[in-house]
């Protein structure tokens, strides 16, 4: 609590104001405080598979039946301190993910994502009600893509250079959050708002892809209500 | 050389394709080969400032008259074998930048980028002609921004909480290449095409700014030609 008046803040020295600096660029991102959400919880979702060699193989049953494996994952934005956050999913007190998955093979692409991301994060029953409880997803720009070029763990920002058949194709969509929404967490995970700050420069605890979504998103102008 | 016909050649078994997975994103971007760029050199454009220290204090002079300084830089693509690669500066057998530069301040800022552009890499005089000589650069998608909070070296591509006076802010703009075009490169730097696959993960030789180039990329569909 400061006993410096309000106006007595005020600067005496207003910054000078450059030029325009907003060409080809589009209107700023409203975001909301992360305490206009509602945060639930919901029965745990145990990992499909019980290794890495059992998920890569279940990948390639997949790319033999159905052909690439599309997937998608969504960044969802709130702001503390007028500072961008990202809502992620830790498991285990362990690893962090975002909310998304693979679409299964006959979904279409915007629908099938969005039935992944109901799964994941729509609170179930009659526990809550009213605004933003059954809201839809509003699924917004791609922001990124990885490829992976073979049934291995490592993904690139790109396709490699004379790969034509990549395996499975993640897509990193921007999620446009509503002034206000519940979201029901399965209980062997928690739901992170992480900052933007801790991401960046962090390849180490978040992996290559987590820790790029600053580069991804300052493109972007934010105004934080 | 192979001896197998093109015709042997085709696999017999096509891959099986998945359901579309193309929504949200805008039309195939079309990459020319480097082949298709002509290279001359110019007179040598030494460093404006003998140190960091002097750049950064030339800075807050800026600051000081003009308010935050505002920086634009190009990303020029081409393709070798079908994987984009950046056009990139080296100064000294050393260091990486892209082309571009702070804007003068009573610049309006696409003009002046491209004003920029063309003092670092327009070809002078009539030692060229034809088609590609004097074509208006093409200035598209903001991809990227990075904040400078103080006189000091090290940028983020957020602005930093609270702060709220960036002294520098430098947005990187997706420069959509001709089919052919004539760039002169001053004599003391090389124009060096770098693959996305060098520059990603790769922050030890290039820095924060360029190793995340292939992050900022990877929502496009490229088309190679
Ligand atoms: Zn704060
Ligand atoms: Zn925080
Ligand atoms: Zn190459
Ligand atoms: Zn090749």
């Amino acid at each position: 609590m400061s006993t410096i008046t309000e106006n007595a803040l005020q600067s005496l020295q207003p910054p000078i104001t450059p030029a325009s600096f907003n060409a080809n660029q589009s209107e700023p991102i409203r975001l909301y405080p992360l305490s206009n959400y509602t945060f639930g919880t919901k029965e745990a979702q145990p990992e499909e598979d019980p290794s890495v060699a059992a998920r890569l193989s279940r990948l390639q049953q997949h790319y033999d039946s159905h052909g690439m494996r599309r997937t998608c994952e969504g960044i969802l934005i709130c702001h503390e301190h007028n500072h961008p956050h990202i809502l992620m999913l830790q498991i285990a007190n362990a690893f962090f993910k975002l909310p998304g998955d693979y679409l299964l093979p006959e979904d279409e692409e915007i629908d099938g994502f969005k039935k992944r991301l109901n799964e994941r994060l729509a609170p179930v029953g009659t526990q809550f009600s009213g605004e933003g409880v059954n809201d839809e997803w509003e699924v917004a720009d791609c922001l990124a893509q990885w490829w992976r070029p073979n049934f291995e763990t490592f993904m690139y920002p790109f396709i490699p250079a004379h790969v034509t058949r990549p395996k499975e194709c993640k897509k990193l969509y921007f999620i446009q959050l509503p002034r206000s929404k519940v979201l029901s967490v399965p209980k062997n995970m928690k739901l992170l708002a992480v900052p933007l700050f801790e991401l960046y420069d962090n390849v180490q605890r978040y992996g290559p892809q987590l820790s790029a979504i600053p580069h991804l998103l300052s493109r972007y102008r934010f105004e934080f209500v």
